[in-house]
């Protein structure tokens, strides 16, 4: 790599705008036509670069609907810091909400839940990316509280914010009750009461 | 109808033979061929009714999956009632989770989770059918605790419930962590770590 003729104006260089332009791609892609709809041969086209450029990064198209999301969430999304933990989670799950009610993005949660990720490793690890790279976002909403004293240090973030959007997500996906600003109140409460009495503690043989 | 030639050995008579073998039809289909070939004729055939019977009732394959799924949780997994809130929360939650893991259980709730019940009020009708049935039994579990004076009678069963289950749901639908024990032992800490502390009060304009 000869890293002269590509001087970084922003990280990573070239490569950096090639995963820019494929997650833009995939997400209008995506929202327009849906899940069923999306082939990695119309995101090339789109985003301007040879397919196999796709591929090698990218080998089906649940990646790239991993990539697309992360894409949505990160542009509309930036991670909260009002500088309390009620506040972050606030923030947090009220942005979550607010992509739930857009049709499109909906649907491509849908697509999401639709698919069975035990049976196919690429299913797996396209979900995976977008969930994981969700979660490790948010632990800094809760690495951020233990640093001010907040809550416990042996906070088990992912348990936290599981607790917090799973309501959420589970109004959006199979139940017929509303998604609003009263479950946005009720899931931080609860959480925020779990922490204050027992804690949602690591797990003596989890990292 | 001339009850007086069938003498009732269950509640309901005809009736209630003839829903339990839809019921009990629509299910095997549906763990057989899936949401997606699940048919109205299939199974009044199978449950040895009339086509028009079943229509009258289950207007649409949702409105039969919803029964299936009743079927499916009532047959194997009566409401647990093992005296003190911490044991039927967690007996109502690994009655869930094993139910989630069944492959041909999951693939039904996926499906459930793929449709846009708004879209469509068959849809909504079906699904609400099924949670509303679920949540209405598992209120019992709240009122049991409240009646024993474990809990607020302000308690908000549903929000209870939800934040127990909604965990588990949405591991099964969409992040790649397990669905274990600990998950189970969480959720009923969390809960009961809420209850403890701030509770899960109804809202002051809800019934």
């Amino acid at each position: 790599m000869d890293e002269s003729r590509n001087p970084r104006r922003r990280p990573g260089g070239r490569s950096a705008r090639v995963q820019d332009a494929v997650a833009q791609a995939a997400l209008a892609q995506l929202l327009d036509v849906g899940y069923q709809g999306l082939t990695i041969r119309g995101v090339a086209q789109a985003a301007g670069v040879a397919e196999t450029t796709v591929y090698r990064r990218w080998p089906t198209t649940n990646h790239l609907t991993a990539a697309a999301l992360l894409k949505l969430t990160e542009t509309d999304n930036p991670l909260p810091d009002t500088g309390t933990l009620d506040g972050d989670l606030r923030a947090l799950l009220t942005q979550i909400v607010a992509l739930l009610k857009r049709p499109e993005v909906l649907r491509v949660v849908r697509s999401a839940a639709a698919i069975d990720h035990d049976e196919d490793g690429s299913v797996r690890a396209g979900k995976s990316a977008f969930f994981d790279a969700r979660f490790a976002d948010a632990k800094l909403i809760v690495e951020r509280a233990i640093d001010r004293g907040e809550i416990a240090s042996n906070t088990d973030a992912h348990l936290l914010i599981e607790a917090l959007v799973a309501p959420s997500y589970m109004r959006a996906l199979l139940e017929n009750h509303p998604l609003d600003e009263e479950l946005v109140d009720s899931s931080v409460r609860i959480v925020l009461g779990a922490l204050q009495s027992v804690g949602i503690p690591k797990r003596a043989d989890s990292s």
